[in-house]
Parts: C-alpha cells; structure tokens; sequence
C-alpha cells in the first residue's frame, strides 16, 4: 500500500502532526475536525479527510478525530516510534543553531554525531556534542548504522559528504546546502531552502 | 484571476524556478519540457503543465518550454522582478548563518536591516550589515517600508516581534521559530522548521 501514496501526501502528514500537537498542548479539548486542523493550516477539509483515508479510518462523523489518537497514528505512520540519531555535518553558524535548536525533542529525532573538518572546531562542545573530525564521518555512520544526516556545509562541500554518507548507508538527507544533490534512488533529500519559501509569499505583495 | 489559483500551485512555482536556473546554469540547452522537469523534481509532468497553464501558455507542444523565457514568467508572476529589502530579526547563531548566506543573491532578495536584543551584538557586523537594537525595528520598518521578514529569534520572542513587525507594515514573515504565529488574514506566515522535512523523510525509512 505505502508505495501507492503520493509524496505529496506523506508531505503534508508531519504538517497536521505539527497543528494537532499544538491543539494537545492547548489541552481546551479532545477531539477535533478536519475543518479545525483545514482553517489552522490553510488547506482544505476535503484535502485532510482524503489525505488521512489513505491510512484508513480516523474520524467519526460528527465526532471529528480524537487528538491523542491521530497523533499516536500519524506519528506510527512516519515511524516515529522510535527516537531516529542524526548525524549532522558541519559546525558553522547553520550547524551550531541546528545544534541547539529545541525543536528535535520528542519529535522522533536527536542530533547525535557532529562533525567538520575545522580543526577549531573539532573537539569544542555544541548543543553538549563534541564535534568530530570530519575523517572519522564514513566509519561513524557505518559502525553506528546512521540513517538520517543533515548537511549544513558550504555547497561546495556538500555533494562530497553526500557520497560519503550514502555510501556509508545514510537514506534520509536534509540538507542547506544551495545546490542540488544527485543521489540514488533509494536515498530521499530534502532542501531547505529560505528564498523559495520567501518567493512564494511575494506573489501576494505588490510591489 | 490571481486570487483563484491554490496557494498549493504558488508554492510550487519557486521550486520549478529553481530547477529552471540550474538548468540555465548547465547552460547545455535553451529548452526543457515538463517531463525533464518532473523527473528532477519528483512531480507528474501533467501536474507542472497545469499549474503552469494557470498563468497562460508558455510552452509549445514538441519543442517544450524556452528556458530562460520560462524563468523570466516566474520571476515576473512572483514579483521577483524587484529586489526585496529584507529585515532580520535575531542575530544568534541562525541570524548569523542567513545574514551570510550565499542563496539570496539574485533571487529577489536581501537583508539590509539585522536587529537584536542583545548588546553584545548590537553593533557587530554579519555579513556586512550592523546589527541594530531592537527598540529602532518598528521605527525603521515603517520608515522604509520594509514588506518582508525574517524571524530568527527564540519561540519566547517571536509572537512579541511578529506583532511589532506586523503594525509596522510587514505582510511576508519567514519564521524559524518552533511556535505558530498569529497574525492577520493579510500576512502571509512561511515555517521553516527541520523536523518537518525529516519527518517527510523517515515514512520511507523501516526502523
């Protein structure tokens, strides 16, 4: 079945899993509808009860969907039972916020590993991770059986972590690097990227 | 017409902008189709074709779309064919990395103003830009007009400084603050938050 849900889809899930934890920690009530999370979020009702039915059944008619239990559903679809380690490359401004964002917490992720090729930053403490040289980056991954990476290194550098990581078995690349990463199939990137989300609010202004 | 198209269809255009500049920069043709497109991006040819259709014809069945004729539609349909100033608030470690960042540049916009709280920073330079104290944002935003900006401050602040952004003039916030923000039906909200994108990534992956 998974292979027959558009990307498009999966996309939008961490997005109501997002809005429906912040309706849990308003903690006003238990349920709510596909109207609610469609008028928080900017999409349509239709769109969210099409999207969660490929999964199956969430809602009842009438009584909306209960939080806690979406939650724990959206959040076992994603796989995001588990906790995932992150290895994250490089040290810079981007990798130091990224080190201490507060984000991560118990949302199925944990940056572990940091790493950099700097030699006044190997050793120094970020987010309480010491940062490793960049040389021992293939046999972390391999020994620690990595999956997920997130790239905040110069686009100069970043196809070449790129291979360093998929070779070493990294399937799940987010990466800040402003340039396009050729990967195998069976890898997935993605790109964050401020100007194409600032580009898509400009066509609202008039300049 | 503008306000018929689905916001869904405006956000994608940044990303087939992208794609058609990298494509320019290969430089090793003029033309592309909406297959070639589709393939690097991971979107449906039918798809590219009719969200492009909103905005009228711009390909030719058989020869496909003129590359740099394309990219010019873009930039004119998401009025990027102006430069826009923007305003940075937050200059930690994350307002340090954007006010450096190499992926403005000549994709519509660029920090001109970074501002602070902290008096340790305000005066320092990033990216060749003084950073200013936070009590002369609103004055200068009303003062030049500022439409667009970006939040890099902690979730604590970010309501407080949306708010003041907002009354003077601000309609396109970039948030990287992990809290939903409110603000009026005629501003525009974008989140930039990592957890998202791996969240995307991990439905792929079997822990």
């Amino acid at each position: 079945m998974a292979n027959d849900i558009p990307d498009i889809v999966i996309g939008r899930l961490p997005v109501y899993l997002r809005a429906l934890r912040r309706l849990a920690q308003d903690g006003e009530k238990a349920t709510t509808s596909s109207q609610e999370l469609g008028e928080r979020l900017g999409i349509s009702s239709a769109q969210i009860r099409k999207d969660l039915s490929h999964f199956g059944e969430f809602g009842k008619q009438g009584t909306g969907y209960h939080i806690d239990y979406l939650i724990e559903q959206l959040r076992h679809i994603l796989h995001l039972d588990v906790e995932w380690p992150v290895v994250l490359v490089g040290a810079g401004f981007l990798g130091h916020a990224l080190a201490s964002y507060g984000g991560f917490h118990r949302r199925g992720f944990r940056i572990v590993w940091i790493f950099d090729n700097d030699p006044e930053k190997i050793g120094v403490k970020m987010g309480g991770i010491l940062v490793q040289p960049v040389e021992e980056l293939e046999d972390t991954v391999r020994a620690e059986k990595a999956r997920v990476a997130i790239l905040a290194v110069p686009a100069s550098a970043a196809q070449e972590i790129t291979d360093i990581l998929v070779e070493a078995g990294v399937q799940s690349i987010l990466t800040y690097a402003p340039i396009s990463l050729v990967v195998p199939e069976n890898v997935q990137v993605q790109y964050s990227d401020p100007v194409v989300q600032l580009q898509r609010m400009t066509y609202y202004l008039h300049p």
